[in-house]
């Protein structure tokens, strides 16, 4: 019989929207830019900067935002008005101050799986950004702990289980992202469910367990996360 | 007899340099902006900017990287080239990786402590940075716990002596600003070590309390920590 101590949650994309805001932020990045640029090449230079800014800046809005105005003065050949940085730095400030909307099914999941389970929100980015929208979103009630952490590997997940004192057996990751929930989770010998969403920031990407790894689940909808689990500790 | 169980220290110009790198990095930026506006003004400015931006973007370099291209942006009337603002960006990535210069005693005051106490590292501002830097330092291995908290009040400090089973009266913490090393703690009825630092960021300025309030002590220098609590253990 397996028995799971502890249901380790994903925030962004997961709980609620958040690449919607980048990916809104991007289209108009690449508008603002567009009579320099094309827009597609525009988008791709902005991922490279990115992709070769986390070992500096790390994730979350205030990286994305000086990644923007890097890729900005570098496309424009430092042409770009301080206007439209400006204009940047607006962007960024109103994704931070942006409301939590949660996806479909969660609102009314959460309670029925903090009613039976211990639940911990596991989630990367900004401190301050993650720390506000979990206030924001009304659902930091239901959960024991919310560990804010600069990245999600297997050493990580390993460490946070050992001071929540929680065997990885006994532990069921649920998130959207391959390469951050579920992949370093199995390697522990832990439960993990993809839940995918809509759109996954291309970082995040790495390819799909085999359906028959142990441990491993997919759901669409997490609306379906109580009956899965009651489901596994029945077994 | 007191009986302190958990040393709680901060980090950032209490163990190692910070405010140094930001005192280098505003004379930069003032001498960029030198020829648009007078030096002082442009500091007043900034500081203004990032007092403004603390409940958008927090603390850290991050933060302090976009007020600064914020601040560029205002005072020139957007008349900033891009080449100065990729100037401050590089400016920002190199206060990044700059590397951790620990301040006078403490590479021999923290194996002390360490020997007799658990400590803690309490910490603020950005996850990735702080992690790198105690990485860096050289400590880590002395610290039962690294906290990295967006912010440091006697709700921040009440939760998590919650959570490490330490009452306040057996928590002794120690840092150089008084707003957030040594008022809260003061509050909750836990003790606070001062050790002023050379240069204070004026947001973190607060009053002194008197000599004699309940649980504080100031020393004027780290490697007078062992005695002092060594003194307060007998008592």
């Amino acid at each position: 019989m397996t028995k799971i101590n502890l249901i380790g949650l994903d925030a962004d994309d997961t709980l609620w929207h958040n690449e919607r805001y980048y990916a809104e932020t991007q289209a108009k990045f690449a508008g603002l830019l567009s009579h320099y640029q094309p827009e597609d090449w525009v988008r791709k230079q902005l991922l490279k900067t990115e992709t070769r800014n986390i070992e500096h800046f790390g994730y979350g809005i205030k990286a994305f935002a000086l990644s923007m105005i890097e890729t900005a003065v570098e496309l424009t050949d430092g042409r770009i008005s301080g206007q439209d940085i400006g204009t940047l730095i607006e962007m960024a400030r109103g994704m931070i101050d942006a409301k939590v909307e949660l996806l479909e099914h969660v609102a009314e999941t959460i309670p029925k799986l903090a009613a039976s389970h211990k639940l911990a929100l596991i989630t990367k980015g900004d401190l301050l950004d993650q720390e506000k929208k979990v206030l924001r979103s009304g659902l930091a009630g239901y959960f024991q702990n919310v560990e804010i952490v600069s990245q999600k590997n297997s050493v990580v997940y390993a460490r946070l289980l050992t001071r929540l004192s929680v065997l990885p057996e006994n532990f069921l990751m649920v998130g959207n992202s391959l390469r951050s929930d579920i992949l370093p989770v199995l390697e522990l010998g832990g439960k993990a469910v993809y839940i995918p969403h809509e759109i996954t920031w291309e970082h995040e990407t790495a390819s799909l367990p085999a359906s028959n790894t142990t441990g491993y689940f997919f759901l669409d909808n997490f609306g379906k996360l109580p009956e899965l689990i009651e489901g596994l500790e029945e077994d």
